[in-house]
């Protein structure tokens, strides 16, 4: 099974053409501005925020062009990636607005893969995660239409997805029907981070970026996916695929701690079917943590929610390799680029070595992690 | 070795008479106040913030009353506690009373301690946290006063702190001073959270205290802790005592990350001398996390660290018993008490079981979590 073998990214990110292109006429944040650098060269840069310390996030080629993404792959050994647009997607746009783009950038998206090279036969190197309008004022018809069109479009395997909904976080019940529909479709949800937490708890010393990304984007994917737990959505959807970036953020090692302050409150406790622990056995999470006992750990994680299922018989835990099944290497380029020229990143080989160095990890388990869960998942 | 058996309990909280009296007699908050239920009996209740959906914390005898500590230790098997003031402390008030009642309350503490029953020899049952007045605009002399009132009191092996230092958090070098005076008395200081994060996180869904108290809490220690790091604090003050709630929160889990955004960030990575996971390694944690695995995922962490001394030239990570040796049991009494009458409380039962059930720890790994290392690293 040569199959079990291939090197799946499942969280790579570019800005399509044509959404780069708008960010480029926009004049209101976030937008593209050009810089001209000390040697005369020009470089250009996304300012999401305004005064950002380092004067906005470098977009160079390899946001926008395919043949880079392809070049990054071949030089990590990485046969097949799904990729997404990066944040804020279409988040500051009006209603009406993010519709048509929405279905322009998934349309974009499949041709970029389905024109894309082969790996063997049939499979492509080139699959994707569309976008919803998902904005405050949009209709549930405009983003059922969304999802529809995805669903349709057969190089597009889910849809990648911030946290604020349609203006009130992912526990709103007004999504039910995107849930829904999603979940009809067999679509997968990558939920991804954006916002952080507010930036009065980075105090005031220069630490760069790294308190918001380190912190602060783990943090948000824990905080939304714990509300969409509270708020019963996996209850009400259990077949709904959620993915979750950065291996869950927080969220395994918070997750006794939350089931033992929902048995204190028997408001909360009464809303649930389940110990919160058993959700976590239902979520996909990429393996994009940079180390081995950060993947064990959640490894274990997945493997011990059977034990917490309501009226289970299950009293013992799978073993780690059980777990391993939900778990997805991912590499976040074009993001954290190496520091000097080099045709491995870094920030790529922490990754690969954690999954090879996880401690109770078979080789199957290793190469289902590598590409063989994500082959099977998304039915490459 | 008998006292290898002893079951120690680093976090225990109460409220002194004095401090319950000071917050009776407050007209602004927090302050204590009493309610009369339906049955016509009164209650207590400690509110600290605006229109808390509970209408604030239940304040009963558990809270004030020494012989209840004991009760509930008895019925818990815990041979010695280790108590300390519960937040919000004396962060609420001005320097000149914050000064005065830090004084008196590390008195009031000494005394409940030395005047409490021994466990065998001269081994007390009741050891302390003290507190300083650590707040905005209080004079280094003052916080250094109350340093060296702690340290001259026996029965106090350290003290409690929160996040907000005086004024910027724990990452301003105005704090410099008391790291050493509190490093050189050999002293323990045990951050624990009361802020938690922007409330803007948690949505409008009525969760009641979960969110806040499952993520807010160890959210607020991990970032005060992470920008301990990053301040160099501990390449400062490398002797320094730090003892983490909640088992360090989501740190141990951000860490890898963490070390990798530092790598992305020269300007950050040039101020510190090791890898951010080798000071993870430099912590003590509490084992307040309600569940076996993270238990063992902490230890890991912290068995691991060696490997990220910088010039170190271990590779290979101690196993998780040289990582539990760091871990201290925990209850969190008097907060969650079981929702119907109970002597043993499952908060506490979770804790214990948690630490009985850990993969890879052998029973003297499991007796020192439970006692042994807070005997030596207390010196009890």
């Amino acid at each position: 099974m040569a199959s079990k073998r291939l090197v799946v990214d499942v969280h790579t990110h570019l800005y399509l053409p044509r959404y780069a292109s708008l960010l480029r006429e926009r004049t209101t944040l976030p937008k593209i501005i050009t810089r001209t650098r000390d040697d005369g060269r020009k470089d250009e840069r996304l300012v999401i925020l305004k005064d950002e310390p380092s004067g906005g996030r470098p977009i160079g080629p390899s946001y926008v062009e395919r043949d880079e993404k392809l070049t990054f792959m071949k030089n990590h050994g990485i046969d097949i990636s799904i990729v997404s647009t990066a944040n804020p997607w279409l988040d500051f746009l009006q209603p009406k607005e993010a519709h048509r783009l929405s279905l322009q950038l998934s349309d974009d998206l499949e041709e970029y893969c389905s024109t894309g090279p082969t790996v063997t036969g049939t499979s492509m190197q080139l699959y994707g995660f569309g976008l919803l309008p998902i904005v405050s004022g949009i209709s549930t018809e405009s983003l059922l239409e969304a999802v529809r069109q995805i669903s349709a479009s057969s190089h597009l395997k889910g849809l990648i997805m911030g946290t604020r909904g349609v203006g009130k976080g992912l526990d709103d019940e007004a999504l039910d029907p995107i849930w829904a529909a999603i979940s009809e479709a067999g679509l997968t949800v990558f939920l991804h981070p954006h916002y952080g937490i507010s930036e009065e708890s980075w105090g005031e010393k220069n630490n760069g970026h790294v308190l918001p990304l380190a912190l602060g984007f783990p943090m948000e994917t824990t905080i939304a996916t714990t509300r969409l737990i509270l708020s019963g959505v996996f209850d009400r959807f259990p077949s709904l695929r959620l993915l979750l970036a950065h291996s869950g953020g927080a969220l395994p090692q918070l997750s006794s701690r939350l089931a033992s302050c929902i048995d204190h409150d028997p408001i909360v406790a009464s809303r649930l079917k389940h110990d919160a622990r058993f959700y976590l056995g239902k979520l996909y999470l990429d393996a994009v943590c940079y180390g081995p006992e950060e993947l064990g750990f959640v490894s274990d994680i997945i493997a011990r929610s059977n034990r917490y299922e309501t009226s289970s018989k299950n009293v013992a835990s799978g073993g780690r390799s059980s777990g391993s099944g939900r778990m997805l290497f991912g590499t976040d380029h074009p993001f954290f680029p190496p520091l000097s020229s080099s045709e491995r990143w870094k920030s790529v080989v922490e990754n690969l070595d954690a999954i090879e160095n996880v401690q109770g990890w078979t080789e199957a388990d290793k190469n289902g992690v590598k590409g063989g869960n994500a082959i099977s998942l998304f039915n490459l």
